[in-house]
Parts: structure tokens; sequence; C-alpha cells
């Protein structure tokens, strides 16, 4: 028997999605991630795609909304089974962007390289 | 300008998850792993603790629920930021519990081995 | 130009692995799966199989031939892609087997089983 | 008893990395990511830093070797604990770069707009 009803959190989150269609005629699948990428974009919440995955950024609730929705969109091209690998990020301390977390990682690279430069 | 609501879909799911805390005082990360068995537990969803990570069962809604309460409640032991790992799988074709994955491989080795001795 | 060679580290290491199929006739994965966890078997290093994955154990440079070799024999069946997701954990302060870790939030769990019911 | 030693493959793999240490004093990990992408630089393979990971290409066991030693050198800034959620694909039907695998789901994005446009 259940017994709880989980209220949906509205947590801030950094979403990065790496969607496998399953037993699809071919080995490619770029038909499918732009449709991940479609679905994103129409959700009206920030994303970016890159090379291993597409990252989504927006409340809790309506990040997994919008990954389930693909998984549906997806099925729908004709696809019974996929496999996601999200990796999914919330923090309370501070508000940050996937745009800051490279730029903190290239300031520090930069003054590694000018401490280097300097010991030499 | 969001333009669009997107409906939480009730696809059936399979979710694991490995759930990590950032900025722990100690590298033990038990404490926090039986918050997130002990959410999944009050759910009344299925689910299965193992060493890589805790699987759990569902509509997608629920499952993506559940595992945010994870997240907050984590949030409210006084971890102010978590990254988790989620593999989810969804299939259009047939239901799939746990179990049925692991029985599957298990009979498959089980006829290999079989056949191996046949053989010799 | 390459100009480092790097000489794989002997780090005790806990890997948990989901390999994908892509491109192949059915949805089923189980025949695969089967063939990963063989190869872990011949390796001679420590295994459990579960329904979210293999996990695997012992020096980095060990495992990480293994889950190749696993790569490759797939591929010798004829599937042209595959996608892994790795779990992959070190640590230099304890050892600590896929057992002990389960066994800690176990503990934990029935600890406070026992203090909630104190309590009430 | 160990009965077999596993030659390590040479098989060409895109692998993206997650790196998160554990039981760190502060809930910030670029320092770290920041290492973890000086040691890809400094291996001569080519690698792209993104908001979710780092991705890395090239053969199997020098991939492997080099995000190995990148769990080493975190460790040896203090780090007793790390855990990495790798992405690693192979497919010997073609050669494909990240940027192949972007640029084909872009064309596709394009297609469609163009689609959606002359169908409006």
């Amino acid at each position: 028997m259940r017994h709880t009803l989980i209220k949906m959190t509205k947590l801030h989150c950094l979403a990065d999605i790496c969607l496998i269609p399953i037993g699809t005629p071919t080995s490619s699948v770029s038909e499918y991630v732009t449709k991940v990428v479609e679905v994103f974009r129409d959700s009206g919440l920030k994303y970016t795609l890159h090379s291993a995955g597409t990252t989504i950024e927006g409340p809790w609730d309506e990040v997994t909304a919008v990954i389930g929705k693909a998984h549906e969109e997806v099925h729908a091209m004709g696809v019974v089974r996929i496999q996601s690998d999200i990796r999914i990020g919330t923090r309370t301390d501070k508000h940050q962007t996937p745009e800051d977390k490279v730029n903190s990682v290239k300031a520090k690279l930069e003054r590694n390289l000018k401490k280097e430069y300097k010991e030499n």
C-alpha cells in the first residue's frame, strides 16, 4: 500500500543528460539527440548541447518533467527502449550557472600558468 | 519568456541513483546514503540498495519526485552541495522488473556454461 | 605532438559499469551484459552483478583493462557502437569492499529504526 | 587465484569524466577540476572542458591511464576519496570526433527548422 504522496521539489538544479536509444536500426543516435534538444528548446529552460550530452537548468520539477517529455517523444519516434545517464547537481549555498562553472576552472588554469611562468 | 508548461509523464521507469554530498567534513557518505534509502522506503515505491547505488522503480513523476525529496533531505542535514548520477531506463515494449533483468542474464550465463561443458 | 607517456596507476578502485550496445536488432541487452559478466569472471577480479550494472574491484590498470576487453568482446559479437556509463571510486584513507559499503548503510538504517522505536 | 592477464586494448574511445572529490573542506570543486584539465592537457591527447565534465579522446589504454593519473594527482592534493562518473563510447564502424557529434545534431536541428518553416 502506498502511504505518501511526495510533493515535487522546486530546488534549482543543473542536469546533464546523455540519452541512448536501444534496439534502433542504425548506430547513429543524432536523430534522437536532435529530438531531445528540440524538447529542451521548446521548454523555455536554458540548455546547452555539447559532445557528451545536453545540459539543462531550472527548478527540479520542470527539469525532470522536460527530460521525461524527451523520453516520451523519442518513444513516439518508434524507439521501444531508452536508457539515459543523468548527472544532476543541486546547491543551497549559492547560485551557479553552467558558464560560472567553466569560467571558474578557466580562471584557475590561467592563474596556474602565470605562476609556472614566474617560477621558471 | 517561458511559453510551455510541460506535463509530468507517468511513463514507468527504473532509476538507479548514486548520490554524492560535496564539502562534507569526512569522506564517509553512508550517513547520507542511509537518508536516501529512508526517503525511498517512505515513498512506498519498490527500491533495492546495492554497493554502487540504489535502484527505484515506478512512474516517472513519482520516481523523480522521490529523488528530488532525497536531495532536499540531504540538504536539510547540512550538506550545501549534492551531485547525483542517475541511470534511468524506460521501455514501451514490455514490463521488466530489476529482478527480471538480473535473472535474464543469470539464465544466459548458465546456458553458456552448459554449452561450454558439452563442447569440452 | 605527444610529449608524455602516462604510466598506468595501480590505485585500488571500485568500478560499476552499465554497458549499452547501440544499433542492435532487438531491445534486449542481456546477451551483451552476459558477455560483460563472463569477461569479468574470466579476469579473476571480484565482481557483482546487479540490476543496474556490474561492479568490479581491483587495481586501476587491471579494472580498466578488463572493461576495455568487455568492449572488445561485445564488438566481436557484431555490435558496432557501445556506450558505457562507469562510476569509479578510489580512496587512500581506507580499504572498503562493496559489501562494507552496503553493510555500513544497513547498520545505520537499523540504528535509526531503533531510535524511532524508542522515541515513540 | 588470478589466472589471466588482460592485455590493455588500443580501441579508440571518447570519454567524458565528471570527477567529484569527497570530504573536502569547501563545496567548491573547481580547484580539482582544474587539476584534471591540467593532467589531460599534459597528456597530449585531445580534450574539451564543458560545464558538466571534461571530454578526452584517444586509445582506450591511454585515456584510462590519463584518467587514473588525474585521480592520483587529486589524491596528492590531499583528497582521500574521489568518485568519478565516466561516459565512454567506442565504435568500430567509423571514426567520429566530439565536433562531428555536435555538428551532426546541429545540422538536423537546422533541417527541421527549415521543414517547419516551409510547412507553415
